[in-house]
């Protein structure tokens, strides 16, 4: 098969090479020349403009989006626009808000073209392990691209699947993000217990192999974990400073209109936020009032 | 009434002072010669040891204890038993842990000693205002200290109360202060959303007074954060370093005992303790995971 | 003064009769002929139409709404808008969305109106104790308005305040009405705990009356729940049922936008959505997943 | 290698199978005739006392306890100590509490006897996949067993360790479950928010079947999730009622204990004491208040 990819990061660059390891031609565009240049290491043929991209594709065209989720689809969806064809299909593979999805997809049906959206799971390790892939769109426009899905895919009849109308991809992609913070933190505050508890001395790299065999929580997280834990075990040098993405946000904010509680979920990306107060106001009112209060004595800075 | 105070610290000579002012006689001990001296000019009778106190009443006796939970109660009972006969009181009005209570409500009562306990609100302001007591033990024993705890209370017919038996005055003061704990932080969380906010510019100092006033969230806890952020509206100074004194654990332990689901609570506790963690082991694994499988970049310290 | 009402439901009717209370005089509209019936016993002039509010009015001309959030607003805004001039004023005395009253005051600005929003909290109560008002909005239109607010709230000079430009009366009653749910959790949960302990035979009301006089946790909401445990203590008829009304989770979204941790507010608005599933999936497949790998026994329905 | 195992519940009867399916010799013992009969079909050697277990074993003996945690365990050992001799060793294979792990320890070591704990995990699939083991105890004890960890273990180069002192095991095994609880709830909360978005018509199944290659949450829970939602995907006849087996509450209660604020494990417990709550007090409490304040309208039971 034959596609563009635009957007050539580091998600990009590397399901791009995975398509062209399994025989797809890729005509990859991304606006940095050293992307490019990595890009055609990898066998993807590296233009600078959408035009080319465009021009070096038979018709009905593929092109398959990894750009940041928000207003740099929307754009360049927009520029794409006139150079496309009814018949054509764009698929986002980013992740991008599944309301967006929904209006984009709206939108580019009324021009005749596909648009379907595929989350992606598998972060940097995807290129040798395969993706998964949480496939939303119509069924015909799905069907057309079923052997890209069976490249990026760990196989071609697992870790992929069409699992339902536009927006489905996404919002399935969003909520898998959401357990993943769950997750993670739950494997964190485990971690920090046991290091807490230092008259046991325990090897938390040594503690994290055992788990990955045999034991209930076993997970590829953990097997991360445990390479994390065995390179720098009392993880010196690291701020306690977790970044999120915006996945999480926007699952919190869904369980909320869905009326679901999600405490777990919800408080992953509570302690991210947290993680990031350094000089918390809370805190410090608290301490004010129980001086109030109680005459309890309050910490200087 | 004439009763013996051991214990003359912030509370406990508070406490002395206020019986005083209604006309009760107190001979109060502490091992400290400066808190004898500043009770002795609120009117209170200073001893220099349990033995005097003991020898100052007339029997039958009332000592009432205000010293730390935990092991010096059990010490200071442990000391007083000897020189106490059947017939005599104590009363523990610190901020004892309920089981601990019972424990030695019994083992007194084999002695012919009847075991009172008053759970105290009111901190510092108590002086002045009154404080709330709920009072735990024996009908007899607790009705023969009416006279005290009507004086204590900031009116002989309200702000005091027999809740039941020994034991229960702590235990209902034990989830007094999980609650206390769990509307600080409501408060603590809202003023810090309102300071974030910074193209409001809001006063919070005025917004505490406005809601002093007919408001919903009205109550002594805000007019205390009204003076805090009038005097300090900015927190200067205050390290956001907040402190327990194990009641709010308690109030946690006994819910998931009793199998409540208490999670506002329990956050509370929480959170204090998340504000003592300047350098999260649980937050440094977050970010290396995070590093490991999506490349994304780690904050180094 | 001379003012339009504009909705005279609960909370509409009780404003505009204290402001009559007062010495004002106010024309209130309300579609509901009842309403409207109930209103004029309070010495309001009803009318049927907002034209007739219009008419009835000196210019420059006061309207002030109290309907409910949302579409409502923007429906009587675009309603009023061709029968208003330069010069009058409309205050949005409801529980709007901060954003969406920044949105109208400009809109409105550009045809010479003012537009006030004025976060007001009372509930039932305030028509006798008065209300608390937190009021956006320019210090011309404010301060024209001066006498209202006086005679809303509890006092003329306590209970109101001018907070800052428009949204910010309505992103202060916002953040109140979080710090109402995170107070209100935090007694539920400490009621519950000691409702749970059996064997103590607390009288829960007799506990709160005791709280209300001198304790750290009285409170107005300590006043009510004490009415409320006294009526019936075992809240017998009462479904475990709790309502939301929208700003809990305006407040929620905000702090996690704000990237303020606020767990207390949040697992608040969470326990509400909980009360209301009575069939949880998530507890179910939490079950199934026990009995997958610890072949636990899973209860039936 | 020869050793006792006392308990032939699913736990015990699956690892000593294991064991003899390993080369092993294992004299089984439990008082109940029909987990005797299955434990000889699996070629233990099935007998009727306790006493008989040591009569069968050579010196010195080992003795391997998989009976329910708590008093079990004390009675168990007390029943065996008059029997046993310096230098047997008793290994706790159960879920017994750390801290009582290190009391039997120091007991036993005073009669000469070793004191193993062994946390495992694996559940009803350790006996085909073995199980994952962490070990507490002296070296020179653990290392005798080398030979039974092996044949317990996935293979006997991983999957088990000695992590550290008597008790290390255990506390090991404890914060293992408290991990299980809190990804076992992010999975649950996920499925359940993708299950009420109604519109999308996603099968849970076939999206835990996609998650299950290649993507970021993949993990052995999920692999088990996939089977759960697959034999029965709306968790028909199932009650949301969810147990818990005691592991957890530590959990909770030693990271409060060791002031490590862990959110996530904590509410993944309150979440199933929740789900056991079919009448909550607080929600009752929370629905009252509202009508005390707001007027708004109570569901009645």
């Amino acid at each position: 098969m034959e596609l563009g990819m635009i957007g050539l990061g580091r998600m990009g660059a590397n399901m791009a090479q995975r398509l062209v390891q399994h025989g797809h031609r890729v005509v990859g565009f991304d606006p940095g020349a050293q992307a490019r240049e990595r890009a055609a290491q990898g066998g993807i043929e590296p233009v600078a403009s959408l035009a080319e991209v465009i021009e070096r594709l038979p018709t009905p065209r593929v092109v398959w989006l990894m750009v940041p989720a928000g207003e740099p689809v929307d754009r360049t969806i927009a520029d794409l626009l006139p150079q496309l064809a009814s018949g054509d299909t764009i698929v986002d593979g980013g992740n991008s808000f599944y309301k967006d999805t929904m209006r984009r997809a709206k939108m580019l049906a009324a021009h005749g073209i596909a648009y379907v959206d595929s989350g992606t799971s598998g972060g940097v390790w995807g290129l040798s392990e395969g993706y998964s892939l949480m496939v939303g769109g119509d069924d015909a426009a799905v069907e057309r691209l079923r052997a890209v899905f069976e490249a990026l895919a760990p196989a071609a009849d697992r870790g992929w699947g069409h699992v339902g109308p536009s927006g489905a991809g996404h919002f399935t992609k969003m909520v898998h993000n959401g357990i993943e913070y769950g997750m993670m933190q739950a494997y964190a505050e485990g971690f920090a217990i046991m290091q807490k508890r230092a008259d046991f001395a325990l090897d938390l790299g040594q503690i994290a192999q055992i788990w990955r065999h045999g034991s209930v929580v076993r997970s590829w997280l953990l097997d991360l974990s445990a390479n994390a834990l065995e390179e720098n075990p009392t993880m010196s040098g690291i701020a306690p400073y977790v970044s999120d993405s915006g996945e999480g946000r926007w699952t919190v904010a869904e369980a909320i209109e869905l009326d679901v509680s999600a405490p777990v979920i919800t408080l992953s990306l509570l302690e991210r936020l947290r993680s990031r107060e350094d000089d918390s106001f809370a805190d410090k009112l608290l301490a004010a009032m129980r001086a109030q209060f109680g005459g309890h004595a309050i910490k200087r800075e």
